[in-house]
């Protein structure tokens, strides 16, 4: 795999580690990119670390995705619940895209239990803290080395 | 007509003819776009071509618009089944607008099938492939040509 | 194209022009229908066009039309939004079905703004006045003149 | 007034008197023909009464008496809660109509407690047997009278 | 039939012709009380007229009628869309309940389509204005009449 | 039993075999009839087959039924979903209805999963193609024979 | 326990005994109460009786008991499925309070199936006739004797 | 076909003919299968015929039919309406699977009208009493019949 | 403005201070009146304040305040949620009615989260604890000084 | 009464006591079971004590109680908000059964605030802790006891 | 209070006054500001004033907000009914939002009647025209100031 | 960590790999849990592997787990949409519980988009294959291990 593994987060995730760390964790997103990053290093492959609040950025790096990434790892943050356009633009990148909530939204306000990204995605993994990340990333390495 | 037709396209159009083309056809935007252009020529009428992935910039347009088109062709994508500020900007504006589909958003899955936008428009042409951008030029056409 | 165009118009249409004109125009169905046919003259087509107040006889007209007719632009009223029948009767169709509305249904009573008939249909024009009509045909022959 | 007042039975009503009469009563449709004629009558009114089991025949007579009545009682019967075209052809009407159930619908299964036409009549009787049928000629007769 | 007939109205019915005259009528409740007595009197009937505001002292005139009253004409108001307690006190009474409303309230805000009343009440008439209560206590007088 | 079975076939039925056969089967509705008579025959049984596109061409066949039939096998094709009118005929029969589909129904389109007329029929049988033609007739049969 | 306990009916209940008999019994209210003050007695408490068909009179009432009473037994009567306003008088109240149904609310029509009441209450007793009454009682002496 | 057929029934079929005769008639289960048993060996088919109380028991009987069956009948009683396991069951199984009530549930309580099983089934009978095992039986005989 | 603002609390509302203060504070109802009607007279203007928890009361002092206040702010407590006589009352009144909370409705219960009243004001303060009287009371007063 | 009362405790019973103590309190659901036969001794009756994760157990119990018990207290656990097989199984039981919970589901989490169990019960008794338990045997011994 | 406050403008809200005055008023976006900004000075406080089209610039300012401002003054514009991601930024944030809509969205579309906004802001101010902004900067004022 | 991790697998996983391999992969169960175990041992862990298609069993076996185990993981197989009585056992377990589905429910038929179990647990892995469980299993090895 020679390409980089994109990670990407949603509005607010730049907050990570600052506030609602009973919610969130106290790691800032800093550290989580840097953790990730290691991780990947240690398995001999490479992460691209984005956030960004707007919805329109996330789909304009997303689409670039499709030549430049082996898989992304999407944490849509307040968008899952709302965007399509979102949801559109996973659904057409032929690599695969996992989702990733720090938290367990399902445990959460209603509004929260439902994804509008989850269908569009190959999975998702959810409530398992920033180590989600982590094991996203396992997985796209796994679905890429030989077995 | 002196002004020209603004030509609107939402996000992730600018991935047409290169991905689901089962879905949206084999023709680039580009292509798209460039027929709307010479159809519009062919009856002495200019359009003005744009796409964006971002909300905001779409609203911006759709603003700019009101001095400087005669009329709208509004493709919104994903934005059309969720977005009440792109609703509002469109109601805000005197000219026409047309919001036009590729596909036919009303045969697949139930969250497509309702449109935030199309209580704002003029009207709504759907599911007759890039075609329809055609069609939607020619109705506002003929409502400023002389009856 | 040597065979005819079936246009057919649901429950009421007879009325336009008499009634409700700021809803539906001060045009009449027979002037709409003489319209359609010069459309189609000018262009070498031909249009055989039909009202009816009856969903039986309208989906007799549309099972009658596999054989008789090269596409149909179909009006269905108010059963628009509530016959399964006249669904069917269009989704055993193999010729292409363009649904037409004169008036944007998407912007009345909450009822009218669902179609039980678009899902079946190849696409839909709504809100474009009778012009809607013309265009409807227009992409019915778009589709099968050589490209 | 000296044109007739029209009305209109549905779907099933012919059947009165000789089934369920715990729920209709045991008057014949013909009976209650004959009632509402010689009420009429006493007051120098004259009625016209039509049953259709077809909706498009209703709607038929309801266009009709556009020209022909002074007003119309409409017994929808099952249509009451399905049709929209129905409910289009009341709304067309420039006379009074007036809906009138025997049966006190909103006493019964839920899907007979919402009515599609009411909202298009100008008012409702429900419940008052076929005496409702007298009431509502009563009513227009009292529109109609000088006061 | 000995005993009166009561006509109970519910809250805000006392504004009736100092307020939105375009959807109540210009008569005040005084003037349509009066018109109910004198259409009563001609019949040889008696009406007791009470208007309140107040749930409880609805239910508490409800259930006098048991014993002192012939029938109801009963015109909730605002309560016709969400009393449980006011329905349970006509479904107690042996006499007949008819209830009235003035405007059409299916032609009216979604909210005001649903009466929590109606399915204990032997009928309803709606939408016929003041005249409305006339046609109620004629058919009270005829439930009572030899036939 | 010496009156016939009415089978009746509703809305779009008369295209069995010739359109749609993955869901429908390739048979005829000719020779679904034959097939029908002759299983009828083999058992001293008649049958009348109808198919009409119209609502109430088949509830005025229903309603005959009342005195010519000894059961009925209804297939009401697209009604099945949205026709309170009839199921009505069906409820207003003393003679046993079951109502028949070719194909699951409960494993179709959502809108489909829904059939208005069942809660008046006897029984349902669905999905079984058009041997459930038969099996009706068995059971229609059954009901009459001695046991 | 010094304080008495408040015995509070809702809107209805002084009828109980006289009419529906099948849902309600045949016992009078008068009679209910004076079996639940003798059952208190027996045990050395005392209660206070209220009915009223006012929810406010009942509203005043439950603050009252703030000051006044040990604990509270409630039957809101109709207002069980409709009052929020009752609902905070209860959430207000320190003291407990158990809701009692003398019929099963939960197999009667689907809005009775509803309590607003119960989720500010300390618990429900339901469908288990006047005894109910008793039972409450009972618990409402368990919780504050010696254990 | 040398495999026999597998009769299924769910919870509380047990009870037939001792329980709630007016709705699941008068014959025990143990007639029921007797006669089923007997119906088969006319025709030269043999069947096992289970009822368990336990969706886990039905489960593993559904799993063992894949290699043990020719095909089943299965009335899940109470089941039917929340068993999405039992659903999963019936889709794994590559033999044909009917589904039969004996009472005609779209006729009951709402709750009763939706079936999680009939999607995953060939198709479903209904309402025909303990005859419909029969019809069920006769069908999968015609599947491997010659034809 | 020489009629004086009418103050209107609802249900419970007299409680304020001496429960759940952490909901809605520690300042008692006499409090908050007596501050409202300081900030009223620094501004010249006069404030009738007045409680009830009696839905009748309160639109009793409504209808009243047409002839005898020059605008109302009205908390209408519990029954904010559910009463369509006290929204009929407001929309009966041509003075402004401002509708204000203490705490923010929408961020508590679901059921707390829709008012009936909302709709028929010319506005709503809500969340900004006792202040939001204060608010109100300037924005009045703003509403018939001169600009 | 001769035969014992059947107690029958759902899933997750078991852990009474053991977890969760601030919802369900501290007794072990042997200590429960104790305090019942206690209670039930002292007025000369017997008490049959069971507890099952299994859903057929239940059903099995339940059934065998028909012969073998004086009436039923049923806490069905987390099945009293998904089993229809267990509402039915108490349906079909002619001894009366009493449904109890320990904590006020009313007051949680909305999917536990729908029981499908208490429609087919007698009664419910909600939210008083164990002791609802000894209310229910009241209860029962109070219906078989001379009065 | 050295920090300013932010108001904050969302989509369509720089349209202020150049149309739909009907509902929003003939004050441009920049009178308003600077209508509000004097206010603010006339009590020794600042505001800084933003609008945007872009949801990722308003959830940016707002994060921004954290260290600069004092407090935050919102109008979602039509983001108000859509956006979970600017709740998260409203609800990350420590200083005190208020959310100001200049028409009262309770009394127009249904869409437009719930906020997405409301439940993670302090308070909400609605339908008082413009000025609620300067009600919404009292109140901010009025929490800082010494009590 | 010297106790197990429980690997518990609900109804109809026991058929993996022999069953609709383009959903769930060609691996049987076997070959599953041999994987899990092996990757387990390689990092000094054990895992105890089961499955059932008893509800009962599964929540017996996750009971037991509270003092036999170190953490779950659970594929709660057609009972993760429906069971409440499996989600109280885990909300009843004080060790960590990680729910994993193989295929990606959010991407299927909508009954299966909701999860009743996972609320209650720590976090969620779906759609990621069998490779989920060695996911799950690593993020509760990570849990334990020290940081």
């Amino acid at each position: 795999m020679n390409k980089p593994i994109l990670v990407l987060h949603g509005p607010n995730l730049n907050l990570l580690g600052t506030r609602e760390p009973e919610i969130y964790g106290a790691e800032t997103l800093e550290q989580v990119n840097r953790t990730i990053m290691e991780h990947a290093a240690r398995q001999g492959a490479r992460v691209d670390c984005h956030q960004s609040n707007h919805e329109g950025v996330l789909i304009d790096r997303l689409q670039a995705a499709a030549d430049t990434a082996a898989g992304v790892i999407l944490n849509p943050g307040g968008l899952t619940h709302t965007s399509v356009a979102l949801r559109d633009a996973v659904a057409a990148l032929a690599i695969p895209v996992i989702e990733v909530h720090i938290s367990n939204i399902y445990a959460r306000e209603p509004f929260r239990r439902r994804s509008r990204i989850s269908g569009a995605c190959r999975g998702v993994i959810c409530g398992l803290g920033t180590h989600g990340y982590l094991l996203a990333l396992d997985h796209l390495l796994h679905l890429t080395s030989p077995r």
